[in-house]
């Protein structure tokens, strides 16, 4: 098939934006990729495995014939960047981000673009605990969600093209209004950081008789916490910025733990058991 | 080496007894195994597995010459079910058991038990989700912790006779008395398990704009909530068993969400970061 773009700019070459570029490279989507960053060790290390072809590192270096920017940055550093690129940019560039929070981006974005150079938010669900380009790999969006976040001011032609990029490297493209994917992500993703930091930071604190519990969590602890391994900066970023959503998510879940509370506290071992059981059903369901 | 016993009775033929099974046998440390519980179906696969070597239902059939008998059922039962075998038993058979909570066990048992039938409460930190006698294995508790909880009552002789039998199936033994023992293992095993089942029954009500926001969680939060594929039963009861951590472990917890969700909703970024990397810190040196 024809390329999709000619010249791709990945400005952060991270896990998502340079897998994002192996997959297009592999699948023939775009011609010529180019990085933006500030570590030149990660750049370096992109283009001697083939992430990239080149890169630069400070925005008026943008190549003016760049047809396609991607903003893969922390959710904080999308907007602003884009500002300090958009005096290099040419009509006709298309411009999408794969941040983890769309309403307040996808709201900045199309406030800082004009119509000639039409914006598409993006969320690829996929990558984890690892960050940078070393763990990049190009199969990494195969069977995952990738949702697109397009407004009424959101041009068709470039909504199909992303939408196509997407599908070719294998994710399962779907649209939602960029409120509604950051109540869903603010739940089952947001939400969930947050709630293993606060129990990470609660254990390491706690002593029995100078007991440091936290010698006592075994492989079981170390599974169910490894989202604590994430970069510290990107979450917060993610909680500021998706505030709303996993404040609301964090009163519901105290509320849930307090009825938790009052069942233990109170011996009500049906009621207990009935909702442990809810909740053995549903993660079955899952699996 | 001689053999520690030779007669043990396994009653509750789970992962944990059939496991124990299966390595002292592998050790030559037991010369018979006899299994005792209810299903039928469970103890004849044990039987054909070779984890014991015959089996009984009703608590008056224990073999006078059981010279060990290993409580392996869920906690609540341990100690009404030695209260039945009690009748049965001969002077000299040593008792243990392999609950996840120890205080309230360790006291009834040495109320329920005589002098000549000396107790030693262990727990083996060892299994995972699944149950019966189907996923036993003899290497379970290599590298694993063994808890044993003994008291001024308890007799010296059988203390190191069961410390030796876990030693010699490669778990790692140490001491805690049964208190100690209860408030680190609500804090790192019991809470997370309450914890993951109220989040799971959070998710699996939660809609956006009708939709069903588990649909959206992923391999990440499936992995974060396996333990609440766990019997509820067990947990209701690890949980009333063990009332006072559990419930004094949530109540920390939620005050350390608070303390969370204040920050958030007061945009205060700076001490969401120290909260944050401070957890990952702490994560890191876990791993």
């Amino acid at each position: 098939m024809a390329a999709l773009f000619q010249k791709m700019v990945v400005a952060g070459v991270g896990l998502i934006g340079a897998s994002l570029a192996l997959a297009a490279r592999e699948h023939g989507l775009v011609k010529e990729f180019v990085g933006y960053g500030r570590s030149e060790k990660n750049l370096r290390f992109a283009v001697d495995k083939g992430i990239i072809d080149s890169y630069f590192h400070k925005p008026e270096e943008l190549p003016k014939d760049t047809d396609f920017l991607v903003l893969g940055t922390p959710v904080a550093a999308i907007a602003p960047l884009t500002k300090e690129f958009l005096p290099h940019m040419q009509p006709g560039c298309l411009v999408s981000d794969v941040g983890s929070v769309k309403a307040e981006i996808v709201r900045d974005m199309e406030k800082i673009l004009p119509a000639t150079m039409p914006f598409v938010g993006a969320h690829p669900i996929a990558g984890g605990e690892q960050w940078g380009a070393e763990p990049a790999r190009a199969n990494l969006f195969i069977g995952s969600r990738c949702i697109l976040t397009p407004t009424k001011k959101t041009d068709a032609k470039a909504l199909a093209k992303v939408s196509r990029l997407w599908q070719k490297v294998g994710a399962k493209v779907e649209e939602l209004d960029a409120e509604t994917h950051d109540k869903i992500l603010g739940l089952v993703s947001h939400l969930p950081h947050v709630l293993v930091y606060g129990l990470v930071n609660m254990m390491n604190r706690a002593r029995v008789n100078s007991t440091e519990v936290i010698e006592y969590c075994g492989g079981g602890f170390k599974d169910f916490t490894r989202i604590a391994s994430s970069r510290p900066e990107l979450w917060r970023d993610i909680c500021l910025l998706n505030r709303e959503a996993v404040s609301g998510g964090l009163a519901d879940y105290i509320k849930e733990l307090e009825k938790l509370k009052r069942f233990v506290d109170e011996g009500k071992g049906p009621e207990l058991e009935r909702e442990f059981a809810l909740a053995n059903e549903a993660r079955r369901r899952l699996s």
